[in-house]
């Protein structure tokens, strides 16, 4: 009998994890030979300690061809990192456990830096407890901050969201400018890494056009230097667009969205970097303003979610699989950028060691000078990561997203386990 | 010669107002006879008043058609509002020496309910200061807030965004609640009238399905009863997703947004209603809590119009100039609904004055009982409004909108008018 996979999504979603979810479930149905049935475990890694597994077998080939374009996680994912086998042997020797009860012999695992830690000591349970299984990284996360992969599935789509906001608002802001609005801020997600609020940048289909402003978590900020632009982008253009980083810091390295931007104006907000820089921007210009937090909006819009990105969730799930099953364990596929223009990428392969932890910023020559816009080589990094449009069926005026059965395998163990 | 036209965009932008200009243009091009040049406000009536027009003629068929898939306002919009003939008659004279000067015959104001106002006003402007022209009113507001017409040009591509986002933000939510958040909280315009909040319900393909909770301006917000639909929900769903209209008031008429949500929480907000609801969530039930302001990327959002409001937006356009040239003055073409499912309209026409300063609001039989979501008749209302997903096109990743020259005509007064 073939081993079973076990495969879970791990930490924030993505509109393209799904996709993902897709290539692996879909590869190994083709190999039936080699793997059994893909359980997944219901709300990610949590499912596995506590013997909640679906029996994805259960699924129509429609249902799994329609993950392709639904986005979240289809399975439910989970914030919860593994410690390391000294700190917490219990939860190691749970998940062997729960596999050896379900001869689960593959273990994918579908997330980000936290994620590819976890799938990482998974890959050396047969040395450290002697139950081997064969265990493959998959990335995805939005942030785009994991090391060695050209780019991370899921950022794409997300950083297409953010330039198409931007663009259409700055055309609006612009239009009304004379006697209203004349600041307007998006705030987007990266808390570490400005790879989002970056991709903001692309919506400039010109040198100085809109966003006048970008915010990077990279940067610290530099009120006064923010001031005078932002006053400089109004007198030429009439108008200034910001894109901000929900992980904006001063500098002494505070969120500003917790700080407040100075003491003169700070506030504590209830979450949110955009009133904060609103704020000043009303209290030293006196200009108008209106602001926006696109919050879960962006890293869900499936909508409008980039085919480039698409393309590569899918492609990373499917070398996942492939991988499994050369018997290569403690790797991740990851992307490799083989020319910009015209954009070609292929799956390569990283040792999950050397993904685990590392965070990947946004390098200071992809930022201008100023630290208000992005360079001509973020530029030609980020283009084509947006390219295409993956649109999904609509069903009267509406996105028609799958909602899988999701039913359980029954459970063999009587042993239960509270995950902390 | 004919005489020009005049046409202007007024208060705030919608995705597809720029389709109404584009009817406009395009069907006085087919009358050459019968209409000069379309001349157009720059930033509104403010460019009649400061004799700043736009020569449209001097922009390609190509151009004008891309009007189509544009958002914003092409030629710039104002919040600006006449005031009444006795109040300000310097105005209306202003206005009548521009006309006069650019041989202008024809009237076409695209706004909401002020600009109806106004647009009666010009009307009357044969009447009251002998310069008789000819003044249609079109309407447009994302709001939805116009009476008589079936619903406006502008609400249903907003509509669609409203809906498409809680959909997706709440599959999101659903997938990740078990470990992260519980309650997401989006924040959608409408002041005064729900009708985006509304639309927010279209996304429930379900009965009790998300959002769970909608907060409607037309609804005083009962604090303990928001309270316990939440706690419910996410007792019973795991997860609960609120849409609340900006414009929500406490029982004595206070904006949430300006009071906060109690006594106990109320720390006023800089802007936002959203973060007020959710630190009332996060106080009384003490779930983790997510919300997004859409503001200007909800009315900008031309990536995801709807087709039923592009549709309309042209047509409306186009009929208004059909209108003038039949002779009809202080009129407003306007959308008649002649049946519900399969969806068909036409387009009639209204007077002005029936128009001018009335408000459509949510009425009650269109809200459930307890207040907290959209009835059949509302969804059998709203449903075919977001039908049709009208697709700009792209170019490298992005939305290929276009900006006019908007070559301005030569000025023929040596007279200056600074609007207040």
């Amino acid at each position: 009998m073939p081993k079973n996979a076990f495969y879970a999504q791990s930490g924030g979603v993505t509109a393209v994890i799904n996709a993902t979810a897709a290539g692996v479930i879909e590869t190994a149905r083709m190999h039936p030979d080699r793997i059994g049935k893909v359980l997944a475990g219901r709300n990610g890694i949590i499912g596995a300690l506590s013997e909640d597994l679906i029996d994805t077998s259960r699924e129509s080939a429609e249902s799994i061809a329609a993950l392709k374009h639904t986005p979240s996680g289809a399975f439910g994912s989970c914030r919860y990192k593994l410690k390391g086998l000294d700190e917490n042997r219990a939860e190691y020797e749970r998940l062997i456990e729960v596999f050896r009860a379900h001869d689960i012999g593959y273990f994918f695992y579908n997330g980000g830096g936290d994620s590819s830690d976890t799938a990482f000591k998974v890959s050396q349970l047969g040395e450290t407890l002697g139950y081997p299984v064969i265990a493959v990284g998959i990335p995805k996360t939005v942030d785009n901050d994991l090391p060695i992969t050209d780019n991370c599935p899921g950022f794409g789509s997300v950083a297409k969201y953010v330039a198409v906001s931007i663009r259409e608002a700055s055309f609006d802001v612009a239009s009304m400018a004379l006697t209203s609005t004349k600041v307007f801020i998006l705030e987007v997600m990266g808390r570490h890494a400005g790879w989002i609020a970056a991709a903001g940048g692309l919506a400039a289909d010109r040198e100085g056009g809109p966003p006048q402003v970008i915010l990077f978590p990279e940067i610290a900020f530099d009120e006064a230097a923010f001031i005078e632009k932002v006053r400089a982008s109004v007198e030429k253009d009439g108008y200034c667009s910001v894109v901000v980083s929900e992980g904006v810091r001063d500098g002494e390295g505070r969120f500003l969205s917790e700080v407040g931007a100075s003491d003169a104006f700070g506030h504590a907000q209830l979450g949110g970097v955009a009133p904060v820089i609103a704020n000043l921007v009303k209290e030293r210009l006196g200009y108008k303003y209106h602001w926006a937090v696109a919050d879960y909006l962006q890293r869900a819009a499936r909508h409008i979610a980039s085919q480039t990105d698409l393309d590569q969730a899918c492609a990373l799930g499917r070398a996942a699989v492939e991988i499994a099953l050369a018997g290569r364990n403690g790797v991740m596929p990851v992307l490799v950028r083989t020319s910009d223009e015209p954009y070609a990428w292929e799956v390569g392969e990283a040792s999950l060691s050397e993904v685990a932890n590392v965070e990947k910023k946004v390098p200071r020559e992809y930022i201008t000078d100023d630290g208000f816009g992005i360079t001509e080589a973020c530029r030609r990094y980020l283009a084509p990561l947006i390219r295409g449009e993956a649109y999904p069926p609509y069903r009267d005026g509406l996105p028609d997203y799958v909602v899988l059965d999701n039913h359980p395998v029954p459970k063999k163990l009587g042993t239960r386990f509270a995950p902390r």
